[in-house]
């Protein structure tokens, strides 16, 4: 399994989470976090320069990596800086907490 | 080293903490998220139909791991839908700060 | 690819911060999170004896994990209980949206 971490544009968050809910991915965990990109300098002032932006988790099939990352590449672009990043990396295993059970 | 990641119900923080620190297991770090699971359909709205819950992050020796997720299972269920999920991942190697020294 | 995570005293962020970008390191994603360490009991109250701490991500090339370390360890560091943690952990494959590309 992966997990696709996708540091996004807040008023892209819910244009991202229709098409991956009516592409078959319903489950998202959405997080508020503060991100600097690679083109700002820190203000001299001594103030983090930072823009608010949403950290998106989606937990997938190894096969459908490509479709998720699509999908939020796609609705997350607006082609200027600060449109975000995608990292993926692997989730060893995963457990549903209701069922008790562990997702294979 | 493992990451166990908890996506549980806010009401069942202070139980899964206070099961893990009985057991050995002190440190946790627990931030706020919006989480959308298997069963829900985005409103059409517009809005995100978000619940709010907490992520868990606790580090662990391989040989805990089972002991801990045993303990969240636990402590976050209550057998409806919402209870959320836990994710396993590994961690390369991990440092104590005020110390300045890898943890092995 | 590594992803770094620091869980630091929010009032050493901007130190450690300017210092990653002076290095050549400006990119930075932060969120508040709630911290309990190895030395804290929790509150018989039924309360999470938490403090507010900030997690930093930085994802880096394997080459510059320890320069990275080196600095946060360095930035925000007290030598008290309380300075915090860091993990490494690999990551797959990382794109920037706004090029739709992959980094490399």
């Amino acid at each position: 399994m992966k997990l696709i971490k996708a540091i996004v544009r807040p008023e892209k968050t819910m244009d991202i989470i229709s098409a991956l809910y009516d592409a078959g991915f319903p489950a998202v965990t959405k997080m508020d976090v503060s991100g600097r990109g690679r083109q700002n300098a820190p203000k001299g002032s001594g103030t983090f320069d930072e823009l608010p932006k949403d950290l998106l988790y989606i937990v997938c099939e190894d096969e459908n990596k490509k479709t998720i990352i699509d999908i939020i590449m796609e609705k997350a672009r607006t082609g200027e800086h600060g449109d975000g990043r995608i990292f993926v990396s692997d989730i060893e295993s995963a457990y549903t907490i209701s069922t008790g059970e562990e997702e294979l």
